[in-house]
């Protein structure tokens, strides 16, 4: 195989910047071969925009026709495991858009149909592409920072008025994304706070407050506290009602304090660690020698372009994923452990019980009397039902 | 009265600064003219260092001397508002260090006495002085901020090697303090969570954790959840056993968001409230417009100094109090509440069962068993035997 041919399963939002970014030749080895989408006015766009490109509205007719050897998954959150099962079940390779669904139930299954049918699978975690993110993952692994004490993400800078919220009947809403500010503009926080640190909470305790400061029935407001199983503890806060919010990751170790805010990574190094200092210390006042430093720029992210890149040079060469599809499980984890928190008023272990998850989140589904005022025009309606 | 003649019972570290600090003259209108300590090695010291000043054993003789209008109560925590009560029903003034005692109900009793006396009483919260904290207030206050959303308090820089919890046997135990970082540490800020945004919560989820990396048996890891009355919320997280820690403040409400962090405040303010913008915007990733100010330096604060000199000039001229006495139980109500939150492992509604936070607090100190290796010297633990 000499360029990776994609079929791209929806042309929202994401879908179809993905099928421009490959139309322009910003991937080396890949081509978009056809599109599908079930709605009309999509595939118009497709074959207005993207000469060349066979159009379905079937995915599963795209991938009998023998065009494509892969699939990016784009649709609405709940269907991306469905879609990827499919897919693999044709033989196909599988990069699958964030979130990696809405339940970790139907994910689990996802994973294992990967794992049966041994094709590549990716999830398009762009912000694993993020230097500042991929240097504190090697600070964290290569020990510079000792063992992890406690992590603090205050990511409120998710603002979304009710604007945004009232473009799409389905948004927000337990029936038509699953969740809120967890599921649609969180997912990536949340992967990267367990992937740069390289640990899952052993449990969780999530405080999600539905529709604060706007009228929608899922959480839009979240301060969720975690322990590990090593002992540290942290707090993970997002907000899309609060301007103009903050994007603080703080982690301490044992050999100090690691700080990425405005893109900035600042490390305040111990000399000796603080379990060493400790040790050997007799005064009351004592404290470890600390050095302020700023971590140099690591350069700009190549993102979505980046994920992509990385996924097509898997399949032709077996590079090494830097977002394996399997892991999509872990942030989903911890946001469907938040909600659960939430729903029960209680301390939730991981793993948790995946049924009763299912289960609390179709009651509220079907619980769900939520009907939102049409948007002011239907078009801007359908351009934005992306996932973000 | 031209003088205010000041008492002080227990001269440890912060009662023999307060010695020092009024026979150098530091404050006007004010004189040290007795203090009082049960230990002769403080006594002793008195006599040597504090020339002129009357010294007792007992401080119910020093006030019935007739030497003192006025006497600042510097003992270890718990007997704060026994020697307060004694001190008003003797027609004494009082100022009291923080924290205002070790729990809710000893602090009620108090305020009643006080009340009662029709005395001066006042607290040592220093850090009310701080004009960077006075600031917020003011700009609270005045609604420059708007309705608060949200506050965020890390506080991690209260950094104790064990050799300092080695430094006294009643150090960071039940019976001795009544708990640790909570009830020796963060008072004041504890005290500055509520005063700067003039809001208790309402409730509060609590975690604290026990001896981590130190050998004690009470908390010096704490991470709060708070909820207030208005639907805002709030994190407050600190520990003794981080370095370098942290100490930074955000308060967001709907006009911006204001943090103090490394002595200095910026405030990222909103052109037109997020209330406002949000129901005239149409647009579904419109934002309001956010202006960043560094807001000027303040002034250095006067501290100890200044809240003596402020008790001074109330008592001598009816000044008002910037922290009166019976503002202590609201730092104290929160720090029980995060206690008895973590002891029943759930929801602490304010105010609280005081009697339940008082018998789970009594059982602690029944139950424990803990026993420290002595520190290598005597004197430089009863040298360290203040409130710090």
């Amino acid at each position: 195989m000499s360029n990776v041919r994609y079929g791209i399963i929806g042309i929202g939002n994401m879908g179809s910047a993905h099928a421009k970014s490959l139309q322009a030749g910003e991937i080396k080895g890949a081509v978009v071969t056809a599109v599908c989408d079930g709605f009309e006015s999509k595939r118009e766009w497709a074959k207005e925009h993207l000469q060349g490109v066979a159009v379905f509205e079937d995915s599963m007719a795209m991938i009998d026709s023998g065009l494509v050897d892969a699939v990016i998954v784009a649709t609405p959150h709940y269907d991306h495991p469905s879609e990827a099962i499919r897919a693999f079940g044709k033989g196909m390779h599988v990069l699958i858009e964030k979130p990696a669904g809405v339940y970790v139930k139907q994910v689990r299954e996802m994973n294992e149909a990967a794992a049966l049918s041994g094709k590549k699978f990716g999830i398009v975690y762009n912000q694993r592409m993020n230097p500042l993110y991929q240097k504190l993952r090697e600070l964290v692994r290569s020990g510079e920072l000792g063992e992890i004490r406690r992590t603090n993400w205050i990511i409120t800078n998710w603002y979304r008025p009710q604007a945004y919220y009232d473009s799409g009947t389905w948004r927000a809403t337990w029936g038509g994304e699953g969740g809120g500010v967890l599921i649609n503009q969180c997912p990536h926080q949340l992967d990267l706070w367990q992937w740069t640190i390289g640990m899952m909470p052993s449990r969780i305790r999530a405080f999600c407050q539905m529709g604060k400061h706007r009228n929608i029935e899922v959480e839009n407001d979240v301060t969720a506290y975690a322990e590990y199983a090593n002992g540290a503890t942290g707090v993970f806060i997002t907000a899309t009602s609060e301007a103009p919010g903050t994007n603080r990751l703080e982690v301490s170790g044992d050999r100090g304090k690691i700080v990425i805010e405005d893109g900035q990574m600042t490390f305040w190094r111990l000399r000796e660690s603080e379990t060493e200092f400790n040790k050997r210390n007799t005064s009351a006042f004592g404290k470890p020698e600390c050095w302020k430093f700023e971590v140099p720029d690591q350069g700009s992210s190549p993102e979505h372009t980046g994920i992509i890149q990385n996924f097509t040079d898997a399949v032709l060469r077996g590079a090494e994923l830097v977002a394996p599809g399997e892991e999509g499980i872990d942030g989903l984890t911890i946001s469907n452990a938040m909600h659960l928190s939430t729903w029960l008023d209680g301390w939730v272990d991981l793993p948790f019980d995946e049924n009763l998850h299912e289960a609390e989140l179709n009651k509220r589904i079907a619980e769900s009397t939520f009907q939102k005022t049409a948007p002011a025009g239907n078009s801007q309606a359908a351009d934005l039902s992306g996932t973000f």
